[in-house]
């Protein structure tokens, strides 16, 4: 079974397993304030040319995203995002234990506009009973998207007006950030992440890391305790030195562009591929996950050697699915799945 | 510099080092649903003699406690534990922002006492005010305690009776269960806390791996949907088979106990010269964690070379600390941190 | 100024200020245990034909709704309502606040129908991420519905059989149940609420007392300790007894009803008097909302003597309205109203 | 049966039952804002001295503390309180639903300390791990305490330093405060609270009325927005007035204080009559609830004819009980329990 079911299907670089066994016997102390760590957050820093923000590491992205909105969020605050926002669908509901509302917005191709977030936040300001309704206190967007798609540049940017017109921070889920920077279509760089976000994270567990998500706060407003968040979201890693290593790795070199490339040119040889043999897409292949309309009878046919998810039924006969490569997918593997295609 | 500050400062076991390059490019499902993880299970259920339990994997003991002890209670129920008890003194609350209360017990030596534990039960139960007052919902104890002392088998066997007369759960947190075992003092057995507990976890962060505990569910009523638990609290890894592949090697044989044992050894090395050379304790060593009272004049000089923490004064001359070995201490180390004292 | 603004802009029937003042020296416990209360939950039960329920009463709507759902649903649960549902659009996150998602449905009409919560149940239920996913664990009705409109007997038997299927709670919020019942479109009784409901509330604040709301909770199933989630959550009424002796009022005779009738009489005369004139209407008038839409000129004129509230612009020149009846209109004032118009 | 078992078995003052029936057909906005909220608020900060404060009004006072409180904290913080706190032990972990811990302190005679609350807050602050512990984010008192102990002047003025030194909002319930103020042992004002405490609340369900609290909010930094938190936690009534009226008639002369006055002339005859019998008391008198100690016998003795509630077993043979006198107690019923006496 060759599987093209999510980019977290293997392990990581080999640059990282090599740094965890030559560190293995090191002695630090733990919950991340440690050699590795702190010269992770300088790599990081440098990378986004960011060199006032403060860097922070947890394990997952489900806890980058609650740990950073917790933060941001006052009580009867809720986070504007896409309808198909993970916070919204993939995480069980963990932002509204920590009782926040996600406040909804319509989407095309996963993206939400800033026309939109500017009327919800004044909708809601303008109410006469905005007391009874819960307000927009940030703004969660996803780069790449849940479908792949991303965000221009103009687009970034106009997002991020709007967030400080009013004051409401601008937070970007990058759990796929490296292959959308490694995207034939992105206008965007790390830099700019840093220069229109109020916070966002770069994500590792899906781009070369055994685990782990590099939260960047950009704006001082939201630096201060940030530390007592992550503990008490239970994401403080003991041997917090694991984040650390495996992000200096990332972070040596162009590494991180370099890994996330090599996903990049796989999905690109596949959504050729596709393309060529005609198959038509749920949406335009941008990043590293690609949706095509296969037949069902196509699907059974594939289901038997290849692994890949179902993204909804198109009509009786068609469904589209998702495959998706990573910073180790093979080219052999890809080419054993176009030629079954 | 010679840390003795926790059981966390180094990495881990070889095995595990090698297990993780060995499967680094194998393709598994992710969230703990992959081969690894289900034999990781089937070696743990087995050397708990648990055949009917539910096993789940998560990265560190906050996410263990707080997860669990969701699980077990209802809105306005708390968890009785000792006042030293880490859930209400060393997890930043994380347990309240689920929305529940620590409902302490005085403590000697880090214990509760079935006693105190049926006393706050009744007491609340009959109170003519029982509605305005938090109910029991758990009974949470450390094994070893936060002050590395040991329950009995008799004493555990006593709060297993009460929680059974009242159906409240009895809740273990095992982050240090190894060294537990491994204590010459210990009449407890792996298998006898399937026997007495509800729930209760193994420790692996601070036991032979880089990070991972494992949740044991021994009654059935508490066994439903606890995935859904793990994800909402952020804890469900990605590439969950990193859980499933240490644990695998953590219970390969007899080695969690040996790489345990290697830790009392270093710590009953330290704890005899101790004695030896006329030092009290804060409390009676037990485990791997000793809490030797010495001169402040000894600790600056101490502290020079050697990393370990401050306890609390004991007069103004005089401090409590801390020493605690690990399954990677080395003897030449304690050797010399002896020869300084 | 004659406000239409909403039904509780005025005090109460005068039965219960005359009881309030018959009952002023009497000496009673608190929290609701004393005899009215137990008078009150009696006659409801009576009027209900529902012996076996449990009642409780609390101050005001959102208390009952965040209350009664918070005892239904587990953690990693959310309720299904409509998108238009007053718990999702208007009660400031309260329902997040305790941890809880809305899982919104669209509605035409404020009415969410049956076919779509067991979309969405077995939607989630047959994810293969379901764990990932919100897990629906109450359905959240409210009749009269946000928008004035009546679920006729027949949606609501459908909906309990769905419910009832997947084991999944049906709660109706009721805070105008009275003007339902009294509605020249309803065929249902209150009878049937007891019958097709797990919990449903009985309005008072909004038909005929000062404040207060009754919840009925029909299945056994959900009765257990409701008392406790009432105090935690601040809604235990010191002088309990105010709630009981408000309910005995309404629930004497066939009084309840009686006082929703004149609201709706009032209500019928408005919504004649508008078609009469040509206006046409956001909603169908079913109960004592009125959607009407009016020319911007028109409402600037009638704002000088009315108050009423603005439901959302319809185009550049009409603006949808909302006139609200009460048990406590003067006819007098609807004539000046419809003369106005 | 003659019950001193609360503050609140009877109704209200007849002033408000004539201004509830007086204003029933008056026509004003719901929550709270309306003409009779508006005069109360003039009224309260006019008594206060206190022309920038903001009021609001609840219904009940675990509402009042929950609410403060929630708008005080962040996320990781908890509220310092005697461990007799009314939040620890009497709302059903209400607090602690919203995310926030009780940090008790030890207490003699229910109130608490400022050296403690200082080495509280220092011990938390200075501690190597500050990030795993609850930093103390306000100081919750009560006044007078659920013991009817008193702060004094001198007392209250240290707490305040500590809190401004350290930036700690002091937060005081006042839900029995009448009943301090009309004390032979007080030497605090009303103005006082507002000079001292950066927020306060006014008790009204205790003292005079038939429900409400009127929280005050002197310090700027706390104003922000707290209606949303009102709506967010269910406690915004519909028909808001009924609290501004009920404040109206307490804050009209001298009212306030003069009922609550009336209170403890019943309490001070009835505790120089248990000295003059030589009882003693688990509590010095100070406000209306008395706490003597009486035997077994004769608590069985006077629950024939009296209701009043225990407080404890004292030895075998004795028990503290609780006795406490209202503004509406009558002077007959408090000889006749001294007679019986």
């Amino acid at each position: 079974m060759i599987k093209f079911d999510s980019d977290y299907v293997e392990g990581c670089i080999p640059e990282i397993l090599e740094a965890l066994a030559a560190s293995n016997e090191e002695q630090t102390s733990g919950y991340g304030v440690d050699p590795h760590c702190d010269n992770a957050r300088e790599l990081i820093k440098k990378a986004c040319k960011a060199e006032n923000a403060d860097v922070h590491f947890v394990v997952g992205g489900t806890q980058a995203n609650v740990i950073v909105l917790n933060s941001l969020l006052k009580p009867y605050q809720g986070a504007l995002c896409a309808d198909t926002g993970h916070i919204n669908v993939h995480e069980t509901g963990a932002l509204e234990m920590t009782g926040h509302k996600c406040l909804t917005l319509p989407t095309e191709n996963g993206k939400i506009t800033a026309a939109d977030v500017e009327k919800a936040i004044v909708n809601q300001r303008d109410d006469g009973s905005a007391e009874h309704i819960v307000q927009p206190g940030a703004v969660y967007i996803s780069w790449p998207t849940e479908l792949g798609s991303l965000y221009t540049k103009k687009e970034i940017q106009a997002l991020s007006r709007v967030c400080r017109k009013y004051n409401v921070p601008l937070f970007c889920d990058g759990a796929r950030l490296g292959y959308g920077l490694a995207s034939k279509n992105c206008d965007m760089k790390l830099t700019d992440f840093a220069k229109y976000c109020d916070v966002f994270y770069i994500g590792g567990t899906k781009v070369g890391a055994l685990f782990g998500e590099a939260i960047v706060i950009n704006n001082d407003a939201y630096k201060a305790n940030f530390r007592y968040y992550i503990k008490q979201h239970g994401a403080m890693l003991a041997k917090g030195r694991l984040l650390g290593i495996q992000f200096e790795q990332l972070f040596t070199g162009n590494r991180y562009l370099t890994v996330a490339k090599h996903a990049m040119a796989m999905a690109d040889m596949l959504a050729d591929a596709l393309k060529e043999k005609g198959y038509s897409f749920l949406s335009e292949p941008e990043t590293n996950q690609l949706f095509p309309i296969l037949s069902n009878k196509k699907i059974r046919e594939l289901q038997k050697n290849f692994g890949f998810s179902l993204n909804g039924a198109i009509d009786k006969d068609h469904t589209a699915v998702r495959f998706v490569t990573s910073f180790m997918t093979k080219e052999e593997n890809v080419k054993a799945l176009i030629k079954a295609l």
